[in-house]
């Protein structure tokens, strides 16, 4: 019997006495670690805040208060306080629990959240709505190191110190983001933990700030001019009192004891307090400690040694992993040449990468828009810029693409990775806007491989290419191995979509990674009797349209296939080209309904949307083109 | 007879003595507010800079050493002193000089720009470029205290700041965006120049800072500690140091010889340098003094007196003032409403309201990430959020706007000012994105009303409606009065499309406020013999797909007239919504092609790309489906 077992939401966390708490933290710590030992999840980051999560809930009257949590990757101790305890075997599938903070699981979670920086623009929101409500609850949120450093939370930053509103911003200071964190500011927050000087001033600065409400109206009147004058004696780095924040800190985020006290007190201040509390990731799990990148997401693992079965067969290799290693060999032989990475060294396969040529790429932290204005400036400055990045992330950088790239014309080599459906991180995450973000800007030229032996042909064909912008998107999956062979790498110059010839009856137009899915579907039709011609398009600008309009003029009907929304296709650029009396040919577009697509695997979330072959399979010998075409066909 | 008269390019202006400098910035100056006086154009952040570009071009040994400008409508000055002087009385009009840095026109213009925050990253990627290259020239910027608050510049900085690459970013604190300024930041850098304390110590930590890379190799391996011991000294407060810039400033940016021997010092510095300049917007222009945000931009106007001819007719009004006018009426009745804007009080026509309900408009400064997601967060908090954006600036939210607006269906009402072709700021300030960025993300509904009346009936209707984001958009345009009589006002709840019937030639779907001009188009086409219905599209998401389809299904063909980029329209979702039969009844759409669209006055753009009533004529007329169908009609 442990004192989590009595915990079902947070007000019986409140019933407990305080030094009940470290005993509270040690059983969510080990439910967690128990828990995703079995089924995986998001891991590293959770570990890190059980302490606050406790302190948290135990000071603030959630929900009347309101705490936001910053990604939500870091949400699991959340959900076991708050009624959540049991279904977290479920997480991140499909069904279950999402892996970030999800308003229709709870009235706790007050965002979906999944991107980077968001959660002071969502306080002050809060807070300010609060105020013209004329309500007084506490509005707080916690946000990473990484996180803070976005443009967005500086932005967030910037109105709510001048603005002055009620709230309290929690730093959680892991010194990672997935990777291993970047940036002045993380440097500055180093030296604020591990200044003797600061460390020597806290607790005298601590009481003080502490006392000021108390001492009186009269005092209250000069506090800030007071504050300043302390803080300049003190505290002189403290860059966020230059933003008009209340710093208090360092503060031990592993010690529920003093955060529940200056919790408390942050609460009773007025104006926005920052709290900045040190923490470690993975902490309480010593194979986590050791490396937080690996056991930032697991599969499930072994509790004695922290083990985790190898995945992954020998005959496939993920998208990602093509990009790192064939980024190292043009590295290696072009000095011209740089990757750009927003924080996403591993998940874009650019780890070995990094180790081997670490000048050479340049992980600029989450700081999607400057990545891209900075690759504009890279190539307008002589070098060769590959910019590697996911693209539910490029959306931030949208601007920066049509402005700072596109209309420019730098040839800036765009690696979109994880386009389409990404499974289990699901609404958020989703890759679905790429391809008419991309078709959308002028001069940027887009190619979407089916292979693997494509991506690495791409991505060579790139180094040489100084036409313009050129953008390669691909899925978060795997592909096969076979086609990497450099004796038979495919030659991407050629606009021509590949075609698999196989009657009149239908064309399959399978945009990019789709292709192995029409190839299937094909198969399956012909043993039906229905005779289908599959042309595979990489190239989506430029785009062939008089071969595929010569093909399509030959066949009765034709579908495209695409891995993305249905309003921001690759199938609506394809249809604008075609004329009338092709495009009258057009049956079904097989794509996703511009809606939140949820989490699962990418498999089950593909099917479940029509995307597999056997939904589009169903939905073909469905209609009545091909109900009436099977017994001709059978007949003949 | 002045000195400017023999300067041509900027070798001319470095052949001069130091002491004539001076001289060279009256010149620019009287220049300036002679040309602009006669042709209009950005006035007072030119004035603001002269002293800067004069000190920069003469220190600097461009276009080798490399010179960025951030937004660029101060970039006047640049360009009389970079070949372009005579030119600058066409500035902003068809054919004759942007308005903003443009590389087609010089050498000397690195960027195209127009939207802030850029340079930082640009000056990066020049810099690492740079060094990649083992070249060796300077790299700098020009960026103002607003444009450095934006998130892409502060995701520079730290960036900038970790690298330590060779870099020097001047910010030209004029206190000012086109608007006042606003933000935490701001107020800092107010009190960095106002406070007694900074000053007395700057001329002592100037000197130390010049004399470091003097003294030599062994006292560098030191430098950086012993600066920061001196700054924790000297300059408490320096923000910039904190983020690993050497701080030099505050300067005076109208003393040409304080910034040259500023400029030249810095030229030899090791690592990223920041040089706080203070300037006046308007500066040696009395009215432009008094009234920067007045004389941000102007028509040509009084010399003597300052004074500009009044505009607009009394019959006319802006979308945008109608805008600021029924926002004051709601704010004034509901205590929930708030009105956001992302630093264009003035331009989104909010000037009266901001000044009647200060604490109800928020502007947030160049911030539209955060001014996206604070929106969704005041949604969540109960209040009723109205974010006034243009649409070139949305494109900075898209991100926010799918992931912390849409996803969660928050009731955010998104006003769209500027969307279609915005006519002189041409090719970096198009509106031709935002249809196909709204209709690409889940929930959002999409209104683009014809008249005003319709906007004012939306906005009112907007406010009670809370079933999710609701966007409207307009052109920079002005439409009739007469539509704005409250009892007239149109009732925006019917999803249905006017109707103007005409005949079954054709039917012209009219998306928006091109309504006028396709009515104009069936009048004509009538006296010529073809017997056109139109349809006016306002409701595009939801959109009458029965209604239309019925119509359609009645006329031999169709047309969508649309102020967008063809691969970012309705028109794609609208054709996406029709059967095929239908859709196969599609003759053409009269948007825009997808690259770059240059400036111009509106009407001239909307000309020059076939969207005028006259080339709409022309290209029907010319088409054989009506060169047959006139002298059938005729004959009848």
């Amino acid at each position: 019997m442990t004192l989590l077992d009595d915990i079902h939401h947070p007000p019986d966390l409140r019933q407990l006495k305080l030094e009940q708490l470290p005993q509270v933290c040690d059983d969510v710590r080990e439910y967690l670690i128990d828990t995703l030992a079995t089924v995986g999840g998001h891991f590293a980051s959770n570990l890190g805040v059980v302490e606050l999560t406790v302190a948290l809930h135990y000071v603030l009257n959630t929900p009347e208060d309101k705490l936001i949590w910053d990604v939500g990757h870091q949400i699991y101790p959340h959900k076991i306080l708050t009624g959540r305890k049991e279904l977290l075997r479920s997480v991140r599938r499909k069904g279950g629990l999402s892996g970030f903070p999800k308003r229709e699981e709870s009235v706790y979670d007050l965002y979906n959240t999944g991107h980077a920086g968001t959660s002071i623009s969502q306080l002050l929101g809060e807070a300010m709505a609060r105020d013209r409500l004329k309500l007084s609850h506490t509005c707080a949120c916690v946000i990473g190191d990484a996180s803070i450093a976005s443009g967005m939370a500086f932005e967030a930053l910037n109105h709510g110190g001048h603005a002055q509103t009620d709230c309290i911003v929690v730093l959680n200071d892991n010194d990672m983001s997935i990777s291993k964190n970047v940036g002045a500011l993380n440097q500055y927050l180093n030296r604020l933990i591990t200044s003797p000087a600061y460390n020597k001033w806290k607790k005298l600065w601590y009481s003080i700030l502490m006392w000021l409400p108390v001492i009186g109206p009269v005092f209250q009147l000069f506090s800030r001019k007071l504050e300043r004058t302390f803080k300049d004696l003190f505290m002189p780095g403290s860059l966020f009192s230059d933003f008009g924040f209340r710093y208090i800190g360092p503060v031990d985020g592993h010690d529920v004891l003093e955060l529940v006290d200056v919790l408390r007190k942050a609460r009773e201040l007025k104006g926005p307090i920052l709290i900045h509390a040190y923490t470690q990731k993975g902490k309480g799990y010593i194979p986590a400690e050791n490396d937080p990148i690996v056991y930032h997401s697991v599969t499930k693992f072994n509790r004695e040694d922290g083990s985790m079965p190898g995945k992954g067969s020998k005959s496939r290799i993920a998208f990602s992993d093509i990009v790192g290693e064939t980024l190292c060999d043009i590295v290696e032989k072009n000095e011209r040449v740089v990757v750009i990475t927003p924080a996403m060294i591993e998940g874009s396969g650019l780890r070995s990468l990094a180790d081997k040529f670490p000048d050479r790429v340049m992980d600029v932290g989450i700081a999607e828009q400057h990545s891209m204005a900075f690759a504009g400036g890279l190539a307008s400055g002589g070098a060769i810029p590959y910019l590697c990045i996911y693209s539910t992330f490029m959306n931030r950088a949208y601007d920066q693409l049509i402005e700072d790239v596109a209309l420019m014309n730098f040839p800036v080599k765009i690696v979109v990775d994880r386009g389409g459906c990404v499974g289990p991180d699901g609404e958020t995450h989703q890759g679905l806007y790429d391809l008419g973000v991309l078709l959308s800007c002028p001069n940027v030229r887009v190619y979407a491989p089916a292979t693997g032996g494509e991506l690495k042909g791409f991505l060579k064909f790139a180094e040489r290419d100084m036409q313009g912008p050129i953008a390669v998107r691909f899925p978060k999956d795997t592909c096969d191995r076979e086609s990497l062979d450099p004796d038979k790498l495919p030659d991407v110059t050629r606009i021509r979509p590949e075609i698999s010839p196989g009657g009149k009856d239908l064309c399959i137009l399978a945009v990019g990674a789709m292709w192995e899915t029409a190839i299937a579907v094909q198969k399956e039709l012909a043993s039906r009797g229905v005779f289908a011609t599959v042309l595979g398009v990489r190239w989506i600008r430029p785009l062939d349209t008089d071969f595929i309009s010569k093909t399509l003029a030959d066949t009765d009907h034709f579908v495209i296939l695409e891995d993305s929304y249905i309003h921001s296709s690759a199938a609506s650029f394809i249809r604008w080209n075609l004329p009338s009396e092709i495009n009258s040919k057009h049956l079904h577009t097989f794509a996703f309904p511009t809606e939140s697509i949820p989490h699962g695997t990418r498999d089950e979330i593909l099917h479940d949307y029509g995307l597999s072959k056997e939904a589009v399979l169903q939905n073909l010998l469905g209609r009545p083109e091909f109900t009436q075409a099977v017994p001709i066909a059978r007949q003949a």
